[in-house]
C-alpha cells in the first residue's frame, strides 16, 4: 500500500477519500485554493498544499500545481475524486508520466471509454444493447434527418464530449434540425473544446439507472448492483435509490452482467459506473402504478470513469467499501470477493443536500452554516464536506453533503429518511432538505411513477416550504 | 400499531426508541424529571409530560406518576427502554393492570427470568449449560463449604436478585465463607432487598458473550447471534463487539440456538438477551495469543429481559431493526424473517462514549458539551442523546452516546474506529474517547488476549492520555 496519497479534490469527495486513506493506515495530502485555506478538506488532512487561486481553473484545474503539489509532499499516488479533472485522461496521463500512480482506470481506457462515440462502440462490440444511433461523428443536417427517417422522432443531438446536458440538443422535425446543430456544435466547442456531434433516437420518458463495476488489474471485474438516479432536475442527479424499484430480479441480472461484461471487454481498472438508460416496454404500461416491477428495454448511455457521488448507496447495501477499493487496486492488490458473493442487503436512498433554494427554482445560495446537525441513528451514514460554522463557497458546487438511508426495503427507507430529514438541523443557508421532505410525501415518486422528466415537467416547485430566513 | 407510545425513560435509548416509533408512523410521548426539562429526548419527541423530581425515584422510577402520564397523554404502550423499571416484573404488570400494552416479555416471564436462581433452573430443564452452582438459595456457610468440596475454589457467592457485581463475594477457602456470606447478604438486602444468596463456581478467566433473541406472541423465537462484551472495568462493559473473536463457527451456532431454545421454553416474547460466561478450555491454552479461535465451554449466567445498550451491534451485523421489532411484536404482529435468514455481514464495534476521566480512575465528569461532533461517514453509526450545547447530568448514568463502528471484519472495524475516534471532537467535559483509542493500540486487545478482568488487573490507565480543561 502506499504511505501518502495526494487528494486532488475539495468537499465531501475529499474528506471520503482522506478517510479511506486513514483506515488503510496511508497518510493523506489535501491540496486547496484561496477560498478552501480553512475548508474542512484541510483540517482533515495529515498535511495541505495551497494550490492557487479560487477560480478552479487556477487551483483543483491546474494539473501543474497539482503535480507539483504531490511531488512537493512525497505523495505516491493521486486520487481525483469526482469533477474537476477526474476524467481527464491528458491528466491521468501526466500523473503516470511524473512517476506518480493513478488512482483510476488507464488513460487510454479513459479515452476510449470518455467519449460518446468512441464508447458506443466498445460498449456495442462487448453486446451491451444501446440506444439506436450514429457510431461515427454527424456533422451534416442530412446526415440527422436521415437517422430520423429510419428511426423516428424525437432524436437527440449530442456533443461528443459532452454531459450534464450541456451540448444536447432534442428535434422533433426536420426544420428545426440545423439550427440545433450549431447550437449543440457551438456548446460542445465552448465547454469541451470538441465539436463533434452524434445523434440517437431520444427515450421519452427513460429512468437512468446505473451499474457500479470495481476492477483490479488482475483481470477480475465485479458488478456491484445497480442504482437508479431517475430523479434529476434539468440532468442533475438529486436523489439516488437502490435497489432500482423498476426492475425484475431477471432484468437486473441481465444489466449487472451486461455492464460487467462490457467493463471488462473494455480492459477497465479500478472503480467505475456503466449508466443506462430504461424505459418500460409500451405493453407494460397498464402494468403501473401500483409499485409492480415490470419489464422493459436498457440502453447503454455512457461509463463515468471515475468513483460517484452516489457511490455510497452501494457500499451501504454491499458491504464493499468502494473508495478503500480503489486504492487498494491501484496499490496492485487482488480483488478479494467472488461476484457470487456481492449481495445487496435491504435498499437505500442518497439525498443530496445542496445550498440551494429549492422552492425558487433551486437558487444556488452559498454563505455560512450557522447550525450544522446532520441526522443520526439507526441506518445513517452522512457523508459531507463541512462543519458548523463553515462557509459554502460560490467559487464551487453547492453539494453541504449526503445523507444516506439504509433500511430493510424501499418502504422502510422512505420511513427513516423522514425521520432522519425531520430530524437534520442546518441554518443560515437554505438547503435542498425541504424539497426532499416533500418529494418523500409525493404518491408519484412513492409508486415509482417518476422518470427523469418528473421534476422539470409534472412536480409543483410551490409545494416545497420557502425558506426562512 | 399503536398511534402513542410512552418512553419510559431518558438520554439515547429514549431517542431510540422515539425514533423507532416515527419511523413506524407512532407518535411518541416523553417523560421527563426536573433535571431534564430541557433534554434532547423531550425535544425529540411528539409530546412531553412531567413525572417529577431530578432523582430517579422521584420521577423514572415513580410507577405512579409514569402510569398517570401514560393515560393523561393517551398512550397505548409503554417502552421501558433500559435500567430504571425495563426489568420490574411489578411495573410490567400494572403497566398491563391499567389497560396498556407493555413493549417487553410477560410479567410472569420476566420474574421467572428475573432472578438468577429460578432463570438457571429454567434454562438448566431446556437443557442450556450452567455453571455448577446451587438452584437453591443457600443460608447457611455449611453449605457453601460443601459445594467448594466438591467443585473446588474460587467460589462466588451471589445475591439472588444481584447484578453490577453488587451482592457478590469471590471466596478462595472455608475460613473466608461466613464474613463473605454475610457482606454479601447485607448488599442484598440493601440493594435489591432480597437476601437470597446462592452459589457458583467461579470462572477465573471468562469472557462474557451473550445472544440477541427476539420472540413474538405466536411462538417464533429467533437469535440474532452473539456479541462478545468481554471488555469490561468492574463488571461494566466499556466496549463491545460482534462476532466474538473466541469462538469456532461450531460453538458460536451451538451458543445461539441454545440460547434460542432456552428462551422458546421459556415462553420468551419481545427482546432479550441471554448472557454467557465462556472460559476456554484449558488444553487450548498453548494456542491463544496468535488471534485463533479455539474450542472452550460456555455457561448460562443470566436473561436480561429487555433491550441491551449494545443492541445495535446486532442491527448494523444482521440488518433487523430490534427496537422497532419490539413495537411490532408488542402489537402483535408476526416475526417476519426466519432463523436461517439471520446472516450477520462483517464485524462491528460499538463505544460507550460516557462523560467519565478515564485516566482518573473513570470519575464521572458531568458538565456541559460545549463542543460535540460525533463521527460521520461509512461505517460509523452513532446513537446519543445529546447536542452540542447539552449538558450531562449529576442525576443519572454517565453515557453520552454510543459510536457504533461496522466494517468486513475485526481488523478493518479496529482501523475504521481509529478513523471515526480521531475525528471525534468532544470538549467540555472528559469522555472515555482516549481510552478507547488507546484500548485500539493495545496488543493485547487486538489480539483478543483480553478477558473480563483484563481492564482491572493488567490494563495501566495511566496509558491513557489526561484529559486537558
Amino acid at each position: 500500500m502506499f504511505e501518502r496519497v495526494l487528494v486532488a479534490n475539495r468537499g465531501e469527495i475529499a474528506i471520503r477519500v482522506i478517510n479511506a486513506c486513514h483506515e488503510l493506515g496511508v497518510e493523506a495530502v489535501a491540496v486547496y485554493s484561496d477560498a478552501d485555506e480553512t475548508a474542512k478538506h484541510v483540517r482533515h488532512a495529515d498535511l495541505a498544499v495551497h494550490v492557487g487561486g479560487s477560480m478552479a481553473s487556477k487551483s483543483y484545474l491546474d494539473m501543474d500545481a497539482l503535480v507539483d503539489a504531490a511531488h512537493e509532499s512525497g505523495a505516491e499516488a493521486v486520487h481525483p475524486g469526482y469533477g474537476f479533472l477526474a476524467e481527464n485522461a491528458t491528466f491521468a496521463r501526466r500523473v503516470v508520466d511524473e512517476g506518480l500512480t493513478w488512482v483510476g482506470p488507464s488513460a487510454d481506457v479513459m479515452e476510449q471509454l470518455g467519449e460518446k462515440t468512441k464508447s458506443r462502440k466498445v460498449m456495442q462490440s462487448a453486446g451491451v444493447p444501446i440506444v439506436p444511433g450514429t457510431t461515427d461523428p454527424v456533422t451534416e443536417a442530412s446526415e440527422v434527418e436521415s437517422f430520423a427517417e429510419e428511426h423516428g422522432y424525437p432524436i437527440a443531438i449530442k456533443a461528443d464530449g459532452g454531459g450534464g446536458g450541456r451540448g444536447l440538443k432534442v428535434v422533433d422535425s426536420d426544420d428545426s434540425i440545423p439550427e440545433a446543430l450549431q447550437a449543440a456544435k457551438r456548446e460542445g466547442e465552448a465547454y469541451f473544446d470538441n465539436p463533434d456531434m452524434y445523434v440517437e433516437k431520444f427515450l421519452e420518458n427513460p429512468r437512468h439507472i446505473e451499474v457500479q463495476v470495481i476492477a483490479d488489474a488482475h483481470g477480475q471485474v465485479r458488478h456491484l448492483y445497480e442504482r437508479d438516479c431517475s430523479l434529476q432536475r434539468r440532468q442533475q442527479k438529486v436523489l439516488e435509490e437502490t435497489p432500482s424499484p423498476s426492475l425484475t430480479p431477471e432484468l437486473r441480472e441481465e444489466l449487472c452482467e451486461s455492464a460487467r461484461h462490457g467493463m471488462a471487454e473494455a480492459g477497465y481498472t479500478n472503480a467505475g459506473t456503466v449508466e443506462f438508460l430504461y424505459e418500460e416496454s409500451a405493453a407494460s404500461e397498464t402494468q403501473r402504478g401500483d409499485g409492480e416491477a415490470v419489464e422493459g428495454d436498457f440502453y447503454f448511455l455512457e461509463v463515468n470513469t471515475r468513483i460517484q457521488v452516489e457511490h455510497p448507496l452501494s457500499e451501504i447495501t454491499t458491504g464493499i467499501d468502494l473508495v478503500a477499493w480503489q486504492l487498494r487496486v491501484a496499490a496492485g492488490e487482488e480483488l478479494d470477493f467472488s461476484q457470487e458473493s456481492v449481495e445487496p442487503r435491504g435498499a437505500a436512498m442518497e439525498f443530496r443536500i445542496n445550498a440551494e433554494d429549492a422552492a425558487n427554482d433551486f437558487a444556488p445560495r452559498p454563505g455560512e452554516l450557522t447550525t450544522y446537525r446532520p441526522p443520526r441513528g439507526i441506518g445513517v451514514r452522512v457523508d459531507d464536506g463541512v462543519d458548523e460554522g463553515d462557509g459554502i463557497s460560490p467559487f464551487y458546487d453547492s453539494l453541504v453533503g449526503k445523507f444516506i438511508v439504509h433500511a430493510e426495503n424501499r418502504e422502510a427507507v422512505i420511513r427513516r429518511s423522514k425521520r432522519a430529514l425531520r430530524e437534520a438541523a442546518v441554518e443560515g443557508i437554505p438547503t435542498t432538505i425541504p424539497f426532499h421532505r416533500t418529494m418523500l410525501d409525493d404518491e408519484r415518486f412513492r409508486n415509482n411513477e417518476h422518470t427523469t422528466k418528473f421534476i422539470d415537467e409534472s412536480f409543483d416547485l410551490s409545494t416545497v416550504p420557502a425558506w426562512e430566513e
